[in-house]
């Protein structure tokens, strides 16, 4: 039986029904036993969110990136398997190549919309038209920052072109978008107004872009809301990481009653970039778990993820979000004792929906035998104190021969247990007939002060706590 | 002059009086003209928090953290070089070198506090309080959780052996923190129940903990503003980055009245780490640069990243904040345009705070001879639009050869106006005589067609925009 369905008390009321425990030991939706959980908003898309992938057009301006033709196709029929809602290309204004190529991406008969992303230009809808495309985003930046320094157009100017660009777009019977740039840094009034605008001819989205990265979450969450209040079409969002809220900054603009995110894998964009999939993804799985599984392949974030930082010569950064090496790996011994007991204890995500192996270290000192007697006791076995410590020992031994993950450690403590009961001494590890040279020794000489000596430092080891 | 000087009215009356435009050419204080900055809140620290920095403690439970006394010395005097405000290390209970290595640092006599960080048990607090530490920071699980899984005790324990130690710890005259762990998965009175109890005793900090990386920003704001109400004594926070919010959520308490954030070098710590110090300097510097530039050593960030990742054997993440290779490249020729007029369209901080290079791609097809015109007219030289444009494709040949900073591509401009006017045939890049042999040719063959050709080319990249 989960420990979670334990004591503490009945599952809170708004607890999701259908929940299955993952591996018979994640416990049931964490947040229902959450009392911060906000009170559900009416405003709230956390649990119906889209997601429009932007590697092959935000991430196609990362420093590193040159896609060519296979490796866009690559790439949109990964997106495409994974269950992104829309994926957004280069403009086919950029180049005669990229025209081609989206083109291409469009005839290759995808489950997901695609999309093009175009300056509020004649010229460019012009040609976006032609490609084939499910949808058009329109751009142009209102901040005074881009109305000087760029394009050097007024409020006016725009929009009477964002009123031609649509029309022009939807007569063409596709989804059209116009988004703002910058508009974290743009007059409120003049957002608003061009928004309503745009609202009242019928554009399928507005977009809200925090294209320096310098928005934070209750702005965000402030913004959204307030437009929500002015326009009834959907709202997508566009949020850069400079300042380390691409993430918490979709996820409050969801709160506040967005529907659209932008993303790209590892977050590929200009600069440090965007808000990144598998980011997204883990803060997503943690708010409605059901949702999320249920329409992506989570498992397959990691060869997305692989996919994309071959092409861009990038390594998967060590801290990555889920698929990085340590993002599942528990060290002091508070924690892998906690953890065996009741993964719950220290993840909030379970490594299991995205086809990712737990880690404990169990190589390092700060292992504790307290975490193998309870397992002993999850496994229902029948051993002593002392046996637990003996095995625990032979653990760190092995330990030193190559890393272990939860079902090592299961394998080693049931192959342990048959061999006290039965009289047998069989390899605890297989594939690991002995332990190493070095190590053997040290086993050779556990007597008495040596076993003492280990006590005492398990007992350290649990000191280490977060 | 300035361009962010001209235009758009006066600055804001809340702009800092004292600021200081980098190099010319960064504008005021870009949250000046943010029409979205919260309205001044006498809850917010952001401008006035404090770092815990705990590379030492939270860092040391990364899985590749095995840090010698030797190295402990090292990276203690960095971080006290850049200028945190506390240290914290490794529970001197965790292992005989672990107390060994604690008395070490103590006795360096370094500016920042030192803290140590133990269980909420008697036999620690009386081990901690003999090595020196300017101040002991206590925790214990509150979390049903925890209680259940990891140390199995109930409240009434929780608030007994709290009071216990904090006096004993207060007996000694050094500084007390009490922390619940896994506090977003505890009961909203349990947690301030406790809280009261510590700050009436005269603990100096509580602290809130997102253990498993949980919480989201509206969630961390609105426990902090509680909390704020309840105790009188300073708040610390710590949050881990499981699912993308660490530093949201930090800025977040932080505009609830939090003092105190905890951070590490590249966030390393338990599974994916907790908020990373680079990554807290780019949010708070774009909510107050004086405060943030007074106080902290900016430009030895990368050093520090560096001295940690290579102890730790991590690599600097691709898109790491600040230093990461592309956090100030820009590659899009809409964005190099603006970029070489005002830095601040499409940057929200200023790499020369960081000692750091901004770096414009003009290696790629992105580039455009507006961004060079543009850098023309500012840099007051007189050059005709086919001027421009010759000397664009002249930058192109030239960043084929190698990479182009803005000083690169300002010498060439010069370069190529002093020989133009001269009727002179000097290099236009110290270093590089003549482009590389493929580059020559292509040189050689810009005839009439070419011309137009190119023209084609840099017209289409400037519709490359984000």
């Amino acid at each position: 039986m989960p420990p979670a369905a334990s004591g503490n008390g009945s599952p809170s009321s708004n607890e999701k029904k259908d929940f299955q425990p993952i591996s018979g030991r994640h416990g049931p939706h964490l947040n229902s036993r959450n009392p911060y959980q906000p009170v559900p908003d009416f405003l709230s898309n956390v649990n119906s969110f889209k997601i429009i992938e932007s590697t092959l057009r935000e991430g196609e301006q990362f420093a590193n990136a040159f896609f060519d033709t296979a490796k866009k196709i690559e790439i949109a029929k990964a997106l495409d398997d994974f269950g992104v809602d829309y994926i957004e290309l280069t403009s086919p204004a950029a180049s005669e190549q990229s025209r081609l190529d989206c083109e291409a991406i469009c005839k290759l008969g995808l489950k997901a919309k695609i999309l093009t992303h175009i300056r509020c230009h004649m010229d460019d809808a012009r040609v976006a038209v032609q490609t084939g495309v499910d949808g058009v985003d329109v751009v142009i930046g209102t901040s005074s920052f881009l109305r000087e320094h760029s394009h050097g157009k007024d409020m006016d100017y725009i929009h009477k072109t964002a009123i031609e660009v649509i029309e022009f777009v939807k007569s063409h019977n596709i989804e059209i978008r116009f988004s703002s740039e910058d508009s974290f840094r743009s007059e409120l009034v003049d957002l608003l107004s061009i928004y309503r605008t745009v609202d009242q001819i019928g554009v399928n989205r507005v977009g809200i872009a925090d294209t320096v990265g310098c928005a934070s979450p209750r702005q965000v969450y402030d913004l959204v809301r307030t437009l929500r209040g002015v326009v009834s079409c959907d709202i997508e969002t566009h949020f850069h990481n400079d300042t380390g809220c691409a993430v918490a900054n979709a996820y409050c603009a969801l709160e506040a009653g967005a529907t659209h995110i932008d993303t790209s894998v590892l977050g590929i964009g200009e600069r440090n970039g965007i808000t990144p999939l598998g980011g997204l993804m883990a803060r997503m799985i943690v708010a409605d778990r059901e949702y999320v599984t249920s329409k992506y392949k989570l498992h397959k974030l990691r060869d997305l993820e692989n996919l994309v930082a071959e092409a861009v010569e990038v390594n998967i950064p060590f801290n990555n979000y889920i698929t990085g090496f340590c993002a599942f790996t528990h060290k002091a011994g508070i924690h892998a004792k906690a953890i065996l007991a009741n993964p719950s204890t220290y993840e909030i995500i379970n490594p299991a929906d995205f086809g990712i192996t737990r880690y404990v270290h169990f190589a390092s000192r700060l292992t504790g035998w307290n975490a193998i007697k309870s397992r002993v006791e999850q496994l229902d076995l029948d051993m002593t104190d002392a046996q637990c410590k003996e095995c625990t020992a032979k653990i760190k031994q092995l330990a030193d021969v190559r890393p272990l993950n939860v079902d090592d450690v299961d394998g080693i403590i049931r192959q342990y247990h048959f061999n006290i009961k039965t009289g047998n001494n069989q390899p605890l590890l297989k594939g690991i007939d002995h332990p190493a040279p070095g190590i053997q020794e040290a086993a050779a000489d556990t007597g008495e002060p040596a076993a003492k000596k280990l006590r005492t430092e398990l007992d350290q080891d649990a000191a280490k706590c977060c």
